[in-house]
């Protein structure tokens, strides 16, 4: 790569940073030099190279080995001084306004993660504190809005996915902003860009001004997946379960299209909440979709789902193939469900509280080669909890493949070692290996996949 | 072609016809029934198949034979009734808000046209009479606005054009809207819809709230460049000629992409006026650019300029080749001079009143082959006025190409014959001939191209 | 009285004047010159002194002389000058906002006015046109505006009335504006004045913005009714039946205060309207009301209306003595009904069109001598008519009480003698009498009330 | 006092507390009926109360002894139930939007002052921890708002005042509001009023929409000064000394208008800030104004302060006698520096970090009969801690006059004995004097007034 067009600026905040109080700005000085800086500068740099082709966080890194942030006090506030910072993100020198507004809220979720785990406020003992932990961090970013209709419809699907696939859900997106629904994603490329790119064409048609693009992110991921500059409200939750909570939770509707390892995660993840019995009266609509060319994936998804899980859980979703406007309209009617429903029972529309979610699925798991291999997947297990450590194999072989740890676990220790019932791990490793034959597991701009994992019947 | 969807709704309008009074109502109602019915009926269908991918008139029409559409009276204001109207339109049974938008501007400029022509202030014998009923259509339009700085790009170019050409408006589009820049073009496909498109995606990320996409469209032209959705403001000009005089006096500056006959018929009038003794001080940033495909072509009708209206004649234009980033920003440096004079002058920004058109550019031209023989193609007359000649004559060849009437009297009399000057002729048919071989003058979806017109020297 | 302080000023325009044509801009200029620069002088010079306590227009008019305003022409629209301007208009050299609007609505008033009388589509010859030439008015004013519940609530009554009184229509207007109504007057002193500034603290109290004080004129009552600063809608009609006819289509109820011959001729014509049989099912809330120290005065009027046009009459009417919560809820629970109506009819809400107006309502009455003589005062003429025909006679004296040609005539010719049945002409006695017993006919800040009419049975 | 009318009514929260957490929701449950809960009712009963004319709290919470307000948790959010609530605060059924908004300001602000104590980040031992502390609630309560000029004016002085000094203070008031000044003040009757009155009916002829009338209030003092109607921003402090801190740091200029013993102590406390060396620099527009009928009383503490803390902190301030129109033009003039200082260093416009206030100054002064004997007035402490003596005698002196605990124990230990150098006493037992002479000692709606103090020279 030849050395890349640098820019050095100096911006201010707009919006949440704006007032801050003399000892805030004294903490955020802090993630200028002490331990947080490393983060900081490292989401910076994928939020300043939003929109640019390479999303590989090390190239990145390495590309501009040089860039630095600098955060400056002063009485009024707080200011970003940015040195060798890539030129993409400015037009004649003034930074885009995206940019500019994701940069802030990086930096307002860092610290505000950081000083809120602080305070004595945070609980993270027990299920409720971590869920009014994932709260608060939402409603410090604005994120929780009161008065809007339940019209939040979550997007989850691969980030390196065929031409094809992209471009459905681009339709998708389009046939969603037509019936003015908003779209949150995990705010990368391929399915996090698509049905965001669609819907702003299709609000413009529709004449909506205040369309909403959510991206939902976390430190560890951002690099990897820098977010589209389409995404005009940008949360860092602190990690993948609270990141995964925060989606349920604000999401009012979930499709799910083609991916790899991290999208059968997300679908597990799901499945073992929505299959949890205080969750059965709760409507919440879940659909998998994908063009033609996906159904083949998409079938050997739910067939797992249906041997592993059993067709109880295969009641909670539907598959629809290649129809975007079908898509659309059953999820309308799933969102006008949900609407009814929380009127009924006086539910806000902004935060699924009465959505149950086990401590389980709440918890960091940790990708060990212990923890991995401790994993029981045998059918005695209820669904929901077989589903909660399904979720967690998913987990560890998306650790394996593309986070800093999993990656050195692997190159230290060799290939994860996955055991159980072969009931469970025959169609695991069958569907393990069809997302590899179809290239679902290929890192991106990376070479041939080498699995991390050993499936042990 | 296969029996489209169709659908019947009623709609009431949004904006500007909202409040009328019961004597406007009944004017309203002849459109339902008298002499515009036919022509309001042709532009509501093109309107309805906004985004469709067919653009012939005729296939269109034909399509929707059955198509019918009805205006009704009540106490409150005027309905419309549609019978069989295509269901693309229509998102589960509710109309596209901009298609809806769309349909009652062109009932609007329509009936403002017709009912403006009737009263006793219009006087369309004196140039300045002419400018005035511009003027009128524009504003009651809602297309002036004061308070805004100057920002309205006009994009010319053709409507038929390669993809690679049709990517590269969209990325000038791009840059244009980064810059917080507004885009005015025909309002069809091709040159017409990329730069909107890649404006609408920057205004997204600058967060640009207020975008501006204006098409200016004649009614003999709407139904063969159904307008893209992506126009949120639609004026119908009653012809070529106001049409031109509306793109010059609201736009700030032009870029000319590439294009066929049409196209060329635009530069030369543009040329025409901006060479005008009177305009000489008058700054008006003109642009030629395109992909580097695009070089030759563009080049070609550089030189073509130079030969028939002399170097002082391309001291107007600028060619930028494969450079959106320098297009943008050269367009801007091109406003920021025209916002500076007209401060310093006190004249309006929304419309351009010192611009001296000459009434021979106003007056609309009828493509006779009486008066295509006798257009005089010389190099004794003075530039500006031999530029409106040739503006004349490719304005010949457009109707000859894709309009009505033009079509018939080509049917009857076979091709028109133009001739003059051989130093002028020469440059003209090579150039003509260039647009042939370069596929510039098919006929979209049409078959090849048999010329219209010959070259007498 | 001492030489006022005076400002010169150069200002221009906000709103409705911003986009002119250069047409428009040179008819403009003629208001500067011509022979409606007088009437405009005026018109500005009492709204130049708004808020200012005197209230006398030939006082004003003698104090501020040598007060001059000319219309400026520049390519960019209108520019007023100022020379010898009350100062009070101004804080800190820069014109109060509200006045600088509304002298900009008495411009375009008086101008549109005048450029629509000249233009071939107002037809003062029918009923029907004059109707049409009153929404014209009213919409070029912007008066008009689609999309809001029927909430314009007009107050008439008198402009020279008792602090009592006064303090009474604050407290009415008050209760209206804490059910968020909007308040319509003649926006001069007095009755004009009160509701508006009761409905401005309780808008501010519900947190309505967008509270609507809308006052309408005429240019000869301008100047000895300069509008009160709260007005922040202005609009000048041509002439009383036309300003009359104004209030009765764009408000949804009325309010009557204490008020002398004018606030009788009012509830005259709003009388004789709601008799005519065409609008029997026309619901449209009309409520008497004042302080407790009125309702003697209340009491005499309503008696009037039932010995000369009936107890029919009198159903079309409530009175309410001393109870401001009462009359608000009454009127708030009237205007649900007008919406209920309209909504059936699909009647538009911004503009009574199914109201019948009588054409003779509408025809100016010129208050001579011989058409005073000639009312026709008897039982046997219908009520609606009768109604009329009182209603002129007391126009008549309002004219010879304040308008200059009325005064003139009366000096020359002495009283007018008004005739006709005994039974008519005794009450009518009666009740002018009162009026001046209780100072109601007194001229602002003017000397013993003089009658300038003498009843002859 | 007659039974009132009262009513039941169930409210939900607009503007903060619509997005809750469950904690959050269960947190305000306790105010239902813990310890808070008596504070909460009474404030509530006294919002309830606004715009009645009794505003002695004692009275009022008899008139009103079986109103209840009970907290009704749902998942949605929080509600309230009030039971044999005050009519007036509704309006057919509905409560005012106002009185709603103020009503759920009260329960934000009680809640967030007690929960931020049980935190850990507030720290009240140091000087820069209760800044800290004043900054957190008033952000909370949105109050700080970036992107506005310095124009917030304070206006301090007495609630019970003159008919002829309430009038003057809504003359400056519309003075200030004509220039688009905000205000700021205590939020009760009288001075507190007066100037918001003049302001609204200023800000609607300037049509400025968004006018602030900031309301700065604390528990123990709302329900005897109840938030006047007009106050569209209300906060409540926790106690008399960050409410001084709250007015001093949030507003950008001061004007003190004549008041009693309460306003001498809001002086000093400004004199004692702005005379530390710190602060020299710092602009900081003071006017005292009244009437000419306040004229001796304005040179009277105008000698006052002459007399004990010398000629230099007369510096700080200028007199105007009877002329509005000189005093909004000399704080417009004056907030102007402050824009300009602030800009020059990069302050903050929304609260004046840079303001040194000494501990002193911050920490609540505790009126025992011991404290105030012990107070140190003599000539050898520096003048800005003599100022800081003298603010707590006269705290001392309000204490005793209207708050619960101050009037209990002059009740049992008799008056105050304040003592000190007799260059001191002598002017404050003239200044107190006056004030009881002048009858501005009198308790609202009370007998005569007994002193609580006594001077011992």
């Amino acid at each position: 790569m030849t050395r890349p067009n640098v820019i050095n600026a100096s911006v201010s905040p707009k919006g949440s940073l704006e007032t801050l109080s003399q000892r805030e700005v004294q903490q955020l000085g802090k993630v200028g030099s002490g331990g947080l800086h490393q983060l900081f500068r490292q989401c910076a740099l994928a939020i300043l190279n939003t929109g640019a082709r390479v999303d590989n966080a090390k190239t990145i890194l390495e590309a501009y080995a040089d860039f630095e942030v600098q955060i400056h006090q002063q009485d009024r506030g707080v200011r970003l001084e940015l040195i060798n910072a890539p030129a993409d993100a400015f037009v004649d020198g003034e930074m885009i306004a995206s940019t500019r507004e994701m940069l802030f809220s990086a930096l307002r979720d860092i610290v505000y993660t950081e000083s809120e785990l602080g305070g004595q406020r945070v609980d993270l003992d027990s299920s409720a504190g971590i869920t009014d932990y994932v709260f608060h961090l939402l409603r410090n970013a604005r994120t929780l809005r009161p008065g809007l209709e339940p019209k939040m419809v979550v997007c989850w699907g691969g980030h390196s996915i065929s031409i094809e696939e992209y471009k459905y859900t681009k339709k998708v997106g389009h046939e969603l902003g037509l019936r003015n629904l908003d779209i949150c994603t995990g705010c990368g490329p391929g399915v996090m860009k698509g049905p965001m790119k669609g819907a702003t064409i299709a609000h413009a048609k529709q004449r909506v001004l205040e369309g909403r693009y959510l991206g939902i992110t976390e430190p560890g991921i951002i690099a990897a997946e820098a977010p589209n500059p389409i995404v005009n409200e940008l949360v860092i939750m602190p990690d993948i379960e609270k990141r995964l909570e925060a989606f349920v939770r604000v999401g009012h509707g979930i499709i799910i299209f083609p991916g790899g390892a991290g999208t059968a995660e997300e679908f597990l993840y799901l499945l073992g909440i929505l299959m949890h019995p205080d969750n059965r009266d709760l409507p919440f609509p879940v659909i998998l979709t994908g063009p033609r060319s996906a159904e083949a994936y998409l079938q050997q998804l739910h067939a797992f789902v249906g041997e592993t899980l059993g067709a109880q859980a295969q009641q909670h979703y539907r598959i629809i193939i290649d129809d975007p406007t079908e898509v659309a309209r059953c999820m309308a009617a799933g969102l006008k469900e949900v609407e009814r429903f929380r009127r009924e029972r006086n539910d806000a529309f902004h935060f699924n509280w009465l959505l149950h979610i086990e401590e389980s699925f709440q918890r960091p798991f940790d990708p060990t080669h212990a923890n991995m291999e401790a994993l029981q997947l045998t059918l005695d297990v209820p669904p929901h909890e077989l589903a909660a450590n399904l979720r967690r194999a998913f987990s560890g072989i998306v650790a394996g493949n593309v986070k800093d740890k999993g990656i050195r676990l692997i190159e230290e220790h060799g290939p994860y070692r996955i055991h159980g019932d072969p009931r469970i791990m025959q169609p695991l490793d069958a569907l393990l290996q069809a997302f590899v034959d179809q290239h679902r597991m290929k890192l991106p701009g990376g070479a041939d996949y080498e699995p991390c994992y050993r499936v042990v019947s």
